[in-house]
């Protein structure tokens, strides 16, 4: 997954109205705070929030996760919170999403907590950590496993409150241009790839680059990269990789359930009254729910039209090549750990739940898995 | 699972309270419709609804969504919808809640929907196949995939809605105080479990038997019975089974990812103001996601306290047995399709979502799990 997931015919209007971002910019700063207004007939206030994310406006699955949050808060609320969503650039650049709402230039952001890692190294926590916990699992780590009063305490000094908005599950490991055989062959393979997934192919001898979704297209193709990761079937088909790449990999072993997020602006949150604030959670946690139920099936049914009408491919990558590339990050981790007391202290609570979790599923999820492979 | 889930402590309590249950009915009987006050300074109107389970009140797990499904609402609603939650047998009994909430006795009820399979044959899709889709494939095809809407169609003529209302996720194979090394073991066996999961057992030479929650311990002590499902490790633990039985099995197969059902009186819904019908619409989300969440971290927990304190011994269920479960359930689902229309028109849907997200769940969810074992 990646920060800049625009088509490319989109990439052109994206680009235009990034160059309109800075006078936007000024106008939100001289608009800090959030319009309120009183109903004379029933005394009850009404709000107006702007919600701006990291994705293009409507970006399929990642992009109807704001929609569908703000639509539903619209309803609940009768018209009380109403939010105006802005996709990336239009009012801020997609990595100007955490700054924009912790200074109450916008009251809601959506987006993925492992972006700002540059700022805060554990946030990748809350997003997806290579060989970590899937989709289901993070959830249950969030919500009964003290994973998201963890996050809320990481946020707290830049004046957010974040809630899981969304998952992707399992992401695919890729498409290649290079076939992979033996961890020989990562050596010298340059692939889009970011994040710690990114760091564990760098010291297994490839190079991890970052291009602009706008681009990746052409790099591909023309063989600037050899491989790309992307999210799954569903967006991948959309984006159109099977023309351009030879092999589709599985599985997916540095996204295995990426959560996105929902950061509030603290101060905007606090002025609700209670109603709305526990509209805004639930309507969260729908929103969170309804992602997930979207890839599910939609990830199911591009699969089949990959395979079946463009026959794509598939490839899985060797058990050695995963092992080798699950050692390499456990290094990563435990080095990061040790220079990062943050970081060290969510990733014990992390494996504090890997460590009961792991086991338990797999004697139930993967064991059940199995039974429908004779 | 189990229609009756109480603790044998609870079961005193809960025979009085059935006792007290044709009296109650009386008085619910005469008061069909829900209360409606129109409160003087707003001009808003405030709801009263009750809300009957087929689980003892606040039971773990299956009985603490209906409590958070009337919680969340209360609060999304500034109290305008307050909903008030009645154990089994507090009301109606367990296996009255389908026909109150249909004749408007009360406006919601929360069970699952093959205890009506008496009724409604096809109900069982919506809670659990055996060797069908699991809790996350089952919220694909419930919103994205179709499979909600036939629930809505098999429900309309009842004049109630069906909402998903969260999941166990996958239920263990269960307690066995017999060795099961190979199919021949099966017969002769003595096994409480329920539904088409009961119908493949017999079928394969054993007997399924039903009883009560509250008598389930001493069968299983004394030898009446040689085995029980229950739910899983969380609730499972809960009950006690490890004192008195031999071998936990694994992987469960007869209930893979159970969906919980929250149904609505159409009547009572439809005299809901727009906002309130979306409140309670986003609540069941919650609620649906929630318990999932609840479940995966609880059982974990209670899986590594049963191994790790108690010294359950973990068995695992010999391939050519699951084979041949799987075998006959298939020749059970298809006979009774051949029989009933409307089973086979839902079963068809099942089959091509299943068609679909089984190759798919392979190679990510299925292959992410398996990287986890190197």
């Amino acid at each position: 997954m990646k920060k800049i997931n625009w088509y490319p015919p989109v990439i052109l209007g994206l680009l235009a109205l990034l160059v309109l971002t800075f006078g936007a910019l000024v106008v939100s700063r001289s608009d800090q705070e959030q319009k309120v207004t009183t109903l004379e007939n029933t005394g009850q206030q009404t709000f107006e929030w702007k919600l701006v994310t990291t994705w293009p406006k409507n970006f399929p699955g990642l992009g109807s996760a704001p929609e569908r949050f703000a639509k539903k808060i619209d309803q609940m609320s009768n018209g009380r919170l109403k939010i105006k969503v802005y996709g990336a650039g239009e009012l801020v650049p997609a990595m100007g999403v955490f700054g924009a709402v912790s200074d109450g230039a916008a009251q809601v952001g959506h987006g993925a907590a492992y972006y700002w890692k540059g700022k805060i190294p554990a946030a990748q926590f809350f997003t997806a950590v290579p060989f970590g916990l899937n989709a289901q699992e993070m959830n249950g780590w969030l919500h009964y496993g003290g994973g998201l009063q963890l996050w809320e305490e990481l946020y707290a000094p830049f004046n957010l409150i974040p809630m899981a908005g969304g998952s992707t599950g399992v992401q695919m490991a890729g498409w290649f241009n290079r076939e992979i055989n033996s961890v020989e062959d990562l050596k010298g393979l340059k692939m889009r790839i970011p994040g710690l997934g990114g760091e564990v192919l760098n010291r297994a001898g490839g190079t991890a680059v970052t291009i602009p979704g706008g681009e990746l297209y052409t790099a591909l193709q023309t063989g600037v990269i050899d491989a790309t990761e992307w999210v799954g079937p569903y967006n991948d088909l959309a984006f159109g990789f099977h023309q351009i790449a030879k092999y589709y990999y599985y599985p997916g072993w540095h996204e295995p359930g990426s959560i996105l997020e929902i950061i509030i602006n603290k101060t905007a949150f606090e002025k609700l009254p209670k109603d709305l604030q526990a509209i805004v959670r639930t309507a969260a946690r729908d929103a969170n729910q309804d992602m997930l139920d979207e890839y599910t099936a939609r990830n199911n049914r591009a699969l089949k039209e990959l395979v079946g009408e463009h026959g794509v491919e598939l490839r899985k990558l060797p058990d050695d090549v995963i092992a080798h590339l699950k050692t390499i990050n456990d290094q990563i981790m435990q080095e990061t750990a040790a220079k990062d007391p943050q970081f060290a202290r969510i990733y014990q609570a992390f494996q504090d739940f890997e460590s009961q979790v792991i086991p338990y599923h797999r004697i139930s999820e993967e064991a059940y898995y199995k039974t429908r492979d004779h």
